[in-house]
């Protein structure tokens, strides 16, 4: 059984989209980060960084924080999603860190300029939003040869597509980027994103 | 032969400690970045996200982008460095993406406003100094319990080691985080990280 440890962020979703896709029994523990709830002993003993998601595999006694961590355990433990064959494995994890080392960190800066800052920063919205355009036309360049982003569905699809549905959030739209908006109806069609993005939306 | 394509920063140097721990003939191919070396052609075939470091496995005719990609990459061509473990395997993975998610971006954007922006913002000097020190913190708690980041000496530590050492760049002091301090001494011995950490130098 996985614990998984989780709010509904970007990041919060990527690990319940895997459990949802290799079909892993799992638990969710819902960590309320608008309470302060990552910063709790008990919380803080499973991810030292105080940052959701994080799991704990009851089966093996491991915890295991940082998304791309998880996904990287998840498909190891169950053989899915991340081949074994090395070229195209390590096209999947290039392809992750591409999302954990630039999608998620410049997005994630583009939204808080946006939405979060007690003061208008323009130099900072700027900043942010210039580079996310940049990486979305990484990201789209790469999609127009690939159906999926490392050509198969693996772990690196799961862990940029809640980032790149955040982009009302972050106010900008895809119109420039039809392969990547291609992709998102593709994705969307799965039962496990559309569980996975739902994440706590009864609540 | 790994063709090594990078230049001297401090992702530009983790596949340089990498290589020189492992023992793998490599040749080196500066990209200066200082000149936009990254956005020809012939680089963005390496990688399409125009940064550094890449590099090209002459063996299997692999290419692989994203230094965390790389680190992974190598490990698994040598078995060296991260250990096949599950537990040991994943404590390693999960600090080498506490570098690449949260080390890296917010030692990067620290360094932009306050060495390279063209105008002085103090609300982003404020924002990413509180949180590089945040991180440090957390790093030095673990440094605390563990003579290595993830135990034994890992990919984990190669990934940091030349983040943490911009310190004097981002012009703040480790003088509180006495862990990360012992750490960087224990570092500093080993050869390959001094070659590493030395590139380009001569030039």
């Amino acid at each position: 059984m996985i614990e998984l440890y989780t709010y509904a962020t970007p990041n919060g979703k990527k690990p319940l989209i895997m459990l949802e896709e290799v079909g892993l029994p799992y638990t969710l523990k819902k960590i309320d980060i608008s309470k302060g709830e990552q910063f709790s002993p008990e919380f803080v003993k499973i991810n030292p960084n105080s940052k959701i998601p994080a799991i704990v595999d009851t089966d093996t006694n491991i915890s295991v924080f940082e998304s791309g961590a998880i996904l990287i355990y998840l498909a190891e433990k169950t053989g899915k999603l991340l081949p074994t064959d090395t070229k195209a494995r390590i096209k999947v994890i290039e392809w992750l860190m591409f999302q954990m080392a630039n999608i998620g960190p410049i997005f994630g800066q583009l939204g808080h300029f946006r939405r979060s800052a007690p003061e208008k920063v323009p130099y900072g919205i700027n900043r942010y939003e210039k580079e996310t355009f940049r990486l979305l036309g990484v990201l789209d360049k790469q999609l127009a040869e690939n159906e999926f982003m490392a050509g198969e569905y693996s772990i690196a699809d799961i862990a940029t597509y809640p980032w790149v549905l955040g982009y009302e959030y972050v106010e900008i739209t895809l119109d420039a980027y039809s392969h990547v908006l291609r992709w998102i109806d593709t994705m969307k069609q799965r039962p496990a994103v559309q569980k996975g993005m739902a994440l706590f939306s009864e609540s």
